[in-house]
């Protein structure tokens, strides 16, 4: 039985296991610097960037979504960038990912939002798989770009 | 002379000629179906999602830096994501782009993100020597994913 819920005040420990899960799935933990509290602090505050979803299979959180919302110049109407999907290993292959995206399908749909858009990595077969399924464009070609730490540091002196 | 301002109430015809620089560019203009009042009513409302900066050659506009706040959940920072980087090409190759991310970075460590991230199409040569001299990292093998018109809307149903 899966549900899915919008995430609430106490739930940024629950959060942070997912993130971290999808961190180890991809390597990323050395990365991985936030805390529980990070993001309890940032998902429930008045003026939060990000929003989440949590999956619950029979009762027990299972994964969650976290996402923003974003905005198409192109189309100039507002879309949802999807920051994390993320399924805890023993919960995987039970539709649980879908769930989340049909949730938060119909909350981008109620909000106006012209699309969800997000990135995969090319190694995620998985990812593919579902992505495809739900009829998703998948454009490759594609290179994440970050300015962080000294050279951010440097460029704003 | 190059001068960087933020974008303001009236600039939405600018911004828009300059999105469609970038969608020229790109080989993207039958997905350009944004109008300048579209931009013009998505920037400068009370909430909006997105902010924008112009850059000014000699007094002329001629170039535009469009982002808004996103949220590292690894790192349990904000973040700035750069939707839109573009130059008239009348304006190109004289330090434009790098002036608009130099005050973008300003604005972003002023306002405690702990990065700004975007993505690049892996044919953008001049766009990833500019990044590359700021200090960007880019990552390649990333697949940009989106769902939109009637998989969205039956995803949603």
């Amino acid at each position: 039985m899966i549900t899915v819920r919008r995430a609430q005040a106490g739930d940024g420990a629950i959060l942070h296991a997912m993130v971290r899960a999808l961190a180890e799935d991809h390597k990323l933990t050395q990365y991985l610097t936030s805390t529980p509290q990070d993001l309890e602090a940032a998902l429930f505050q008045s003026h939060a960037v990000v929003d989440a979803l949590i999956a619950l299979a029979d009762g027990e959180p299972a994964g969650c979504a976290i996402w923003h919302r974003s905005f198409s110049t192109f189309r100039g109407r507002d879309a949802f960038y999807l920051e994390d999907l993320s399924v805890l290993p023993q919960f995987r292959r039970r539709g649980i990912a879908r769930a989340l995206m049909r949730e938060l399908s119909c909350i981008a749909v109620a909000a106006g939002a012209i699309s969800i858009y997000w990135v995969m990595m090319d190694w995620n077969a998985s990812g593919r798989a579902l992505y495809e399924g739900l009829g998703a464009e998948i454009e490759p070609g594609i290179n994440f770009c970050r300015l962080t730490g000294p050279a951010l540091e440097r460029l704003a002196t």
